[in-house]
């Protein structure tokens, strides 16, 4: 089976997770947003591609989510130390190698997607079956960024500015993703949602981190296009979001924190949409418009529970593992 | 007393230590030897100016004589598990702290003498007295490359390469200062060298550190026209360097190993000649030359056996403190 995921950070890669152990002959490609990509002392992050990265790749802080087991900080207290800013975002030691090698090479010419590539090579060589193949969205540069106006004028800044020092508690009047009008999906991208048999949704935020993923030219079209179902994952439980300020940005959007709200955000593409037990109360309406929907636990409490979501989303479009 | 003084890495370093602790009033101006720098990782590395810095600044690993105290080596090893080249040469994370923010200013567009402010700020603000100011021997890129034949042809590696990863063990056949030809003398050099009432050569490497100081236009010619004083330390002692392999590339420029031989370099710039008591032999014929000299215990044990050795020196050429 090839299924082509489209993913955030934290809750697509658990997801992810669940899934390949769910379906561990399958053949995943995950189409990661990079909009969230900052540049910080010089050096490229993107967090969502380390974070399904470091996830599948069995490097990630468990607890945490994101980032690296086992991380320190030495670097980040030296650049403190010098004034370095900003201080807000603390990159790790292990991480920043990370960052080392992809600035590197895209100092050096080679697209995100080559550079992705390299480094999964570590990562993800290892992955059971036939392997999981990580894309970035684009290898364009496109920035979300969000307007504020905590001091009167409106002004943007970067997401990662607003999610990581505001802790989204400032209100976001506006999202922008800043240079998706001249994006073009990375090589695979289309190849990944025209040959899958299943495309899947995971647990992101459906404003910051798939929506980008749907914004780059095309992606969209391939999506609604494709003959393969797509089924979605609610991220919110009980009208809130099951980790992250998804509830934040989704207001600013004027989009109800609800399972529905967020399916309906995905109405032309989606063919199924699964919402935790919580929400059972809204699966007629969601199915009233023509997305198959069913409730079931959504919480991914361990790898167990995670695989059962997998197995329950696929086979709520016909493609039972 | 305002001294200028001309330095290497660690011997220079160590010298200039002891020279601020016997002259706690004086106005040192060090002119740092800068091409040594690497780019390693994407990282704009200037060994010998950090070391002068963490030495001065009292963040220096005090055995080893380079790099940073209580050093650990994370992102080192993230890299070389990410197959990352060269591993020859293993960055400390402080110290990757230092590199990542001299790269981004010069990025940004700084030159290296202003980065190297910025950078000492932080370690040379506290420094007691009027104070100690670091310059780079010019804002230009100059590398100091060794002509080796290990395999036939004869091809030319970085300094470093053929320093860490060969151990000079590599016989060099030619060292070549790539760049030195359109080096200018960053700003304040030649001022610092025309103001000065001592200038000071200390125990670094006469040809790697010493040498390609001198060759950047201007500051052989300054230095020899200065009224002041130029009092040197000899880096080898009873025909030995006192460390590193200075040995190795005296005998590829075809100098003898010897207080002399390093002395008869400098001859058209020096006053005055520190030796060791092992080569008091030596100091009649030096004299000869025109050049004070003087044998007195030059290994920089300690501190204070170290400004012991700037006394003797400052005061070879009249300056006692």
């Amino acid at each position: 089976m090839r299924i082509a995921a489209l993913a955030g950070g934290i809750g697509g890669s658990r997801f992810l997770r669940g899934l390949l152990h769910a379906v561990p002959d399958a053949e995943v490609t995950v189409i990661g947003n990079t909009a969230d990509d900052i540049i910080l002392h010089g050096l490229h992050v993107s967090p969502d591609l380390d974070t399904v990265m470091y996830t599948l790749g069995g490097g990630a802080h468990e607890e945490q989510g994101w980032g690296r087991a086992d991380e320190s900080f030495t670097v980040a207290e030296e650049l403190a130390a010098y004034g370095a800013h900003p201080q807000w975002f603390t990159l790790g030691d292990r991480d920043i190698a990370t960052h080392l090698v992809r600035t590197q090479m895209l100092g050096a010419g080679y697209p995100l997607s080559a550079v992705t590539e390299a480094l999964c090579d570590r990562w993800l060589r290892g992955t059971p079956g036939p392997g999981v193949r990580l894309l970035p969205m684009t290898d364009d540069r496109v920035e979300t960024h969000v307007v504020i106006a905590d001091s009167g004028e409106p002004r943007a800044i970067h997401f990662q500015e607003w999610w990581v020092r505001l802790h989204a508690a400032v209100p976001a009047e506006r999202i922008v993703l800043a240079g998706i009008e001249s994006a073009a999906p990375a090589p695979g991208v289309l190849d990944a949602i025209h040959s899958a048999d299943v495309i899947v949704l995971p647990p992101s935020n459906p404003v910051v981190s798939i929506g980008p993923i749907l914004s780059v030219a095309g992606v969209r079209d391939a999506v609604r296009a494709s003959d393969a179902p797509v089924v979605g994952v609610s991220p919110v439980i009980g009208g809130a979001p099951v980790r992250g300020m998804a509830d934040a940005v989704l207001r600013t959007i004027g989009v109800d924190v609800s399972a529905a709200g967020v399916a309906g955000l995905f109405a032309d593409i989606l063919d199924g949409w699964l919402v935790d037990t919580a929400d059972a109360g809204a699966v007629q309406g969601i199915e009233k418009n023509g997305i198959l929907c069913r409730a079931v636990p959504l919480l991914m409490t361990d790898l167990e529970a995670t695989a059962a979501m997998a197995r329950e989303a696929l086979d709520l479009v016909g493609h039972s593992p």
